[in-house]
């Protein structure tokens, strides 16, 4: 890992200062995206982060200060809101086909667990992988929730476990209106990567299915088999990166404005946070949204 | 509602006891199931009992130590384990085609709500409609949980909420192993009688989908169309119901014993009612089996 | 094989002109089909038979004519027509969900061959099985065909080309609306009892597809598989073979008359044996139905 | 149209004779085909064209004879080969997946009919849109058909039947091993573009169904719809598209030689026109290879 502060102020730094750059996109690691967010920002460019911010609050807080005060765009990389099943189950939503939403199940599992040496760096299961899930169940609900409870085990990987993490969880969220959420997650599916929701209204249900890996069937004695799920994110969700991306670039030109912004990249830490906190406690943690 | 008792003692009481009789099928009002099963008991009748035993636990336990004492089957109809998707997912489960379950999904709803006078009656939420979820974790688990976690939201129908109900509830269980479980209920779906669970394990997922009204599919320029899932428990459970009926026929001809027993209808009313203080206290509840 | 005619004069003709019966369900060899209906319909009785009426088209003309005489209600057991899946197809098709049909395709597979033994009583593919799909045709259509062109193959087993039959056959039907079918059949699926049809028309296509064992998938590193078809014709068809006799009840209760008739069941023949003519000429044929 | 003949000579002449160009792709008018191919294959480059050569037999095999005078390679576009759903079936199939193939179903419904004035210059049904299915039947079966029968229907569009052309037909081809096929073609789905195909063999089927707009489906009291089949070709072949080219680049890295050659585009045509004259005799029609 190499230390951004010092290498922020040579190369880095002289780059993003070029008149010849209008944006600049963070793809690095995790503990280097709030610095390489500062830097850009009192660049005056446009920044497209991936998530997460940081990993801690208090750090997301401050950055999130410099980019206000500079009046750059932010956009901070769930891809998933522009994966096209899961943004046209928002957009069939909003539009009212099922009515106001009730209940919401995300289902989220990685085709196999990361070596353990990513885990003890990943921020834990919350902060690495169900975050997006938290953003998720914030988007497609359009409130916040008002509480959060979160059980997990290490049942997957005796490893993991040693390492001071989880590799399954349930979440049950509450919002506002009296709907509710429940998100589960593993580090292992099998067969996979297993990304699903269904969301419930007053006059039924929005669900988003899988992308199989191809439509061919075989149907003989030993039972019918289709394709599984694409293996993993660079191919279940390589249309939705063409999509944030294309979004970024109507940012860039003016047209709009970062639909997900640093707010959102806080929010979902939040979320992560307080989970980790009931899985502590076992109890529903409160959440506030006053400042 | 009849006085059970004051009728046992007339002619129900003469014709359990008579000699043409092998055993006895309650179907009655809930609050007359202990008292029936008692006097078949002590007729010496076999007993096929519909679920629950009852609403108060220390009227399960004063029930089931006379059907101990008495030595007579009792078979709680617990009617999903006799499903054949259901039945048939433990079976696989149970021969190592998915491995050691670590996950467990099931989805619950009714098509609409019952009328309140009903839910007033009913024993709420968790102990009318959950139960059969919390005997299905048991069943498909194979061990008993731990611990409940309980949310609940009346946000289909005000009046239940009126009348001291919930008509959305998710639920977390954790089991021993560190396996985990989460139920989603709802008094209404919209779209029939949705009867699902998935349990994911070491190296894939059983599934059991619903069951459709028919195989007809329609393709417009509107989008494809299938039918809707079965209506209601009537048309979705049919074989099931066939299946506990022949499997008591079995324990009556000797054959064996009541696959759900007294013991499992109060396990299941346990959950039920450790969900219940749970929803009251937002803590997990912890469970325990030591007497 | 018993000789019907002596035996029809001794014990069958006894029974069958028993006051205290009001109808004969013949469900013998198809040799004997003929005799018994002729024999019933002379008693007066109402009739339900397997199809065919028999072989040979001058014996099925003079049936039908004891039949005419007789004035006795005749229902042929195209069971077909009862299932739950191809009438609802029937009804929407009639009903304009998808405009006037343009084109139609059947698809009719057995699980495995019959032995050789009873192919060489059969009738051959087109008179013991695909008559099953011309009534289909004509039931869906809601029009009789104007030509009918076959081939044929005995690529499953060479026995049953050795007896001088085909075991896989690919028919094509035109008709007056100028609209087209094709009828796919094998001897032989590999996979169970494959039974689907749909029908296109001016917007869109309304499809039947099979009903498979159960709604269980498992999905693993090996792909995701679902059960397989119903086995053969007792489990595919067990609604059918429920709602025909039905209505069979109604004709008896003279609630309605049989909505397939004998006349249904000549047609069928009809098609059968021009397909076979084709299939010798490698031509067309054309079809006429004036008298 | 313009003349190809003269401009050759002029600006295309130049143009494909620089030493700057190795490929040249000919996407033109169908009429200029023939003419780009021999202009081409003169100048030594490799050629990829999009099928069909000509519309007339003669001119295809003079065009021919002069690709093979001049040895350059020539890659006909017959994209659906690429398909990674087709191509995974034919590999399955190859690989023994399903046992010998016995019958082979084709269905390929346009989403809508062009306009009559493009009919008129297409060649009809089976040289413009049937090909492509001819050119699958061979790719999948791995045999020349040995028969051909056609029959054909102006159902969809009155004017089309004005234009001497069919709108819906269908075909069966008989091959050597004794398999057959059978191919449905409609100018008209009504629900976007209908491209499937199911091969039978000894052990079972493989179906190559429908790529969807997206997997989200939505349950309702109205019943269950998920998303249309993708609209046309651009989309539904996209990948077949990219694939296809992939191979022509390594056909110019001299990787490998063309796997859908001139002889592919000319039988395909064969096919095409034979079928035509079965349309028009109502016979099938012998097909011969020996030259």
């Amino acid at each position: 890992m190499y230390n951004i502060a010092l290498f922020g102020a040579g190369r880095i730094g002289q780059v993003v200062h070029s008149v010849n750059i209008d944006a600049v996109l963070i793809a690095s690691a995790t503990n280097t995206h709030a610095d390489l967010i500062e830097l850009a920002a009192k660049a005056g460019k446009a920044i497209f982060c991936e998530k997460p911010v940081h990993l801690d609050m208090t750090r997301v807080n401050q950055c999130l200060a410099v980019v206000d005060q500079e009046k750059v765009p932010l956009f901070i990389g769930f891809n998933r809101r522009y994966d096209p099943q899961f943004s046209l189950v928002e957009k069939r939503l909003r539009a009212g086909d099922i009515g106001k939403p009730e209940s919401l199940i995300i289902i989220s599992r990685d085709p196999a667990p990361p070596p353990v040496s990513y885990i003890k760096v990943s921020g834990g299961l919350f902060r690495d992988m169900m975050i997006h899930d938290f953003d998720m169940a914030r988007f497609i609900m359009g409130e916040n929730p008002v509480s959060v409870y979160a059980s997990g085990s290490s049942i997957v990987d005796p490893e993991i476990g040693q390492a001071n993490d989880i590799d399954t969880a349930f979440v049950v969220l509450r919002f506002p209106s009296g709907a509710m959420a429940t998100i589960s997650n593993s580090r292992r599916s099998g067969y996979g990567y297993d990304q699903r929701l269904e969301v419930h209204g007053q006059k039924g249900v929005l669900t988003a299915k899988n992308i199989n890996e191809n439509t061919v069937e075989c149907w003989t004695d030993a039972g019918c088999t289709c394709s599984k799920p694409e293996f993993f994110f660079l191919q279940r969700y390589m249309q939705a990166y063409q999509a944030e991306w294309a979004h970024f670039v109507d940012v860039l030109k003016q047209k709009t404005t970062p639909a997900v912004s640093g707010i959102d990249g806080k929010l979902a830490l939040y979320l992560a946070d307080s989970a980790l906190e009931s899985l502590r406690t076992g109890k529903e943690v409160a959440l506030t949204y006053n400042k």
